[in-house]
């Protein structure tokens, strides 16, 4: 059994290849869902929605988030009712938001509604919230503290992050299946994902960190920041305005304790000395920025392999 | 200004005639809200969606209701997370649903959002909901007691009714606008809806009636039944099993001391002369069936013309 933590497009990416190397059922991912929102009084939840569309096969390619294809009747009719539309929607998605709000309304938890959506779409892998319980990352800016789907879409990530604040952090339960999908996990992969605002929140759950501390497996990370920059999305801008390096190292510096292997592009060879200096996680160069279905696959086989390589310091962290 | 109560697709129809005879602004449509459910966590409308529609000229043309080359790409994806999907819901259609959800959510009456949506569409008419209140149809039949979406829709009306509640009917409140719209009317009209389970609800709003008995103006009523059959749904079998009789004489029969004039079909002439001599109304007979927009706009010129000839008796009802 294989654990990937994920957030976004970079997360969803990642488990993808995990689940195309894996025999079916052997990936559990545990996702990211502080950037949850209500929405047109609907329980929008866009890591969890990518990690679905993704590992079902019907994600955007482009995008990397929304369903391939979709159309925005709804949306459009909504604009002419006078909804200011700045989270995009196509129709397919709405289903999804629908279902889940409808459901969530007669007591089912977010683990529930997330399993029951996966099988539906086929997908063989366990997707498992971080919590069924709201933590929603609150990011402070000079304007002030934003939603984070308001910084992220409505203001198109243009204010400098001057702070993150996880609300909802303090009463939030680990769902006992995460724990248990950590404990007995043989490989722990952290996906290429924003460290900050993706893999932050879902270190904040209660327990969790501790939890990863205590599992036996290897734990490997992908870096998202590639030649200084991200992939995607803020990452990179987000790490020096909060007084971090925006490299490769500047991630493993993060994830120091909690990670026995680091994953880096080519084109940042030179650091891994630095990170294994720094850090003492072993590092793997390899070519990190994941195309298609195939180099997912490809990067994912790359991390089992390393995986296995090597050899866990004794339980100290 | 004339103010027509209507439940459904037959009380669209007449509205929208109405709405083409007259100057823009005169029309207010005082709507049946009693078929309303909440539905995927949705609060639906029938009635006052199928007015909205057909006077802001989306309605579907061939089914009455729905709007006009609507697709269903967020029901099929609904489908897809195993959602039976006996109520057609299109994608425009949602964006409804989630506009009048979201804002009642946040505190606005059904009243303010459907004057809102009317405003988008660009209709003169003012649409007022019978009431803000919930006040829902209970249809009784050999099979128990069934909400009314459940016996109209899933169930096809293919249940004897043996019996009409109207749940919540003596907590519901009658709108301040509705109460002076009917005060300050020059005419009345009782569109061609189901007698029982589209006016019936609105004259089982405490206050409704009595404001109709009290208001100077004349009050007219179309009748639904043709022939001794409903142009649409269940009306005749309903008047039936009901205890009624399937006639435009059995209509006039509950509308008698609400009501001073009766249109009916030329196909029910021999019934003009019974119906004044039982209930005392005034009777008009003409082409009742309506086609399009122009056969919509004739009768409903024909109806204004037949509420200026009518002789109101002495308030005595």
């Amino acid at each position: 059994m294989i654990v990937a933590i994920a957030g976004g497009v970079g997360g969803a990416k990642m488990a993808q290849g995990l689940a195309l190397a894996l025999p079916p059922g052997d990936l559990t991912v545990i996702v990211n869902t502080a950037d949850d929102m209500e929405h047109l009084g609907l329980h929008i939840s866009p890591d969890i929605d990518t990690v679905l569309y993704t590992l079902g096969g019907i994600a955007n390619p482009t995008a990397g988030w929304g369903i391939e294809g979709d159309t925005t009747a709804t949306l459009d009719q909504l604009r002419r009712y006078g909804h200011d539309a700045w989270f995009w929607l196509g129709d397919r998605d709405f289903a999804t938001h629908i279902y889940r709000t409808s459901r969530l309304a007669t007591g089912a938890s977010l683990t529930d509604v997330t399993g029951e959506m996966a099988r539906a779409l086929g997908i063989d892998a366990t997707i498992l919230p971080m919590t069924d319980d709201p933590l929603r990352t609150v990011v402070g800016t000079p304007d002030g503290d934003l939603a984070f789907q308001d910084y992220f879409v409505r203001r198109r990530q243009q204010d400098d992050v001057t702070g993150i604040r996880f609300d909802g952090a303090e009463a939030a339960r680990l769902p006992e299946r995460v724990r248990a999908a950590i404990m007995t996990a043989d490989l722990i992969v952290f996906c290429p994902s924003n460290p900050i605002v993706s893999i932050g929140p879902i270190l904040a759950v209660p327990g969790m960190r501790e939890t990863l501390l205590a599992a036996p497996a290897t734990t490997i990370a992908v870096s998202p920041i590639i030649g200084g920059r991200a992939l995607k999305g803020p990452a990179d801008r987000m790490l020096v305005t909060l007084g971090h390096e925006s490299s490769a190292l500047g991630v493993a510096r993060l994830y120091a304790g909690l990670v026995d292997g680091f994953v880096i592009d080519h084109a940042d060879a030179d650091l891994a000395g630095p990170i294994t200096d720094e850090t003492g996680m072993a590092v793997a160069t390899t070519g990190a920025v994941m195309g298609g279905p195939d180099d997912r696959r490809r990067l994912a086989t790359e991390l089992l392999t390393f995986g296995q390589q090597i050899t866990i310091p004794a339980q100290t962290a």
